[in-house]
């Protein structure tokens, strides 16, 4: 048994400068930017609305979603079985790709009310 | 003086089946596929969870956001004057890019709870 679901939105930025486009994208959504690392900028918003995290990267710019979870390699096999394919392993994360063409990411639960509202599988 | 908010997740699929698209993004996010148009499928989550629509598009697949408003033309003003710029004017929608390049929608207001919720502006 574990659980995941929809976690954040992530807008990857082909950018020199993640805090000029947090900015933007900060004040169109009317949220709080906080700059957390060296390539991120958490974006506050209110507490129902999902989390929006600009992050900076060399690939062309986009937006993407993550899934997150309590078992990593549970949540991996499941969504294999649905269609997906693992694109890259890395030390936090795992990028997937959707039989419809997206890449997507599987992390570590993040948001505080995880265990109240997040899908139960197998 | 008018409003608007992050609204929904688009996730575009170019494709010849948008249901079997959707039926692999409902079972990974744990949502309730439902068929509106020709183009779309409405995933509905929990409550508390983003309204993450399907749609079928022709060009790559890709996630864009729309921005929910009471005030088209008020909006995409206050947007281009963050830095944002119109791509295309549709009958219900406007179609505009980020200053970091990602193209996202704004579209009239759509979720229940927008008039408690919606940042004010002005």
């Amino acid at each position: 048994m574990h659980k995941s679901r929809l976690g954040q939105i992530i807008i990857d930025c082909q950018t020199d400068d993640v805090e000029r486009e947090a900015a933007f994208w900060a004040s169109a959504l009317g949220a709080r930017p906080e700059r957390v690392a060296d390539r991120y900028v958490w974006l506050h918003g209110k507490p129902n609305e999902p989390q929006v995290i600009i992050q900076r990267v060399e690939h062309e710019s986009r937006v993407h979603i993550d899934i997150e979870t309590d078992d990593f390699d549970a949540e991996v096999r499941r969504l294999e079985g649905l269609g997906a394919g693992v694109v890259e392993h890395r030390k936090r994360w795992v990028v997937m790709a959707a039989p419809s063409g997206q890449r997507f990411c599987v992390v570590k639960k993040r948001r505080p009310d995880f265990e109240e509202h997040a899908n139960q599988w197998g």
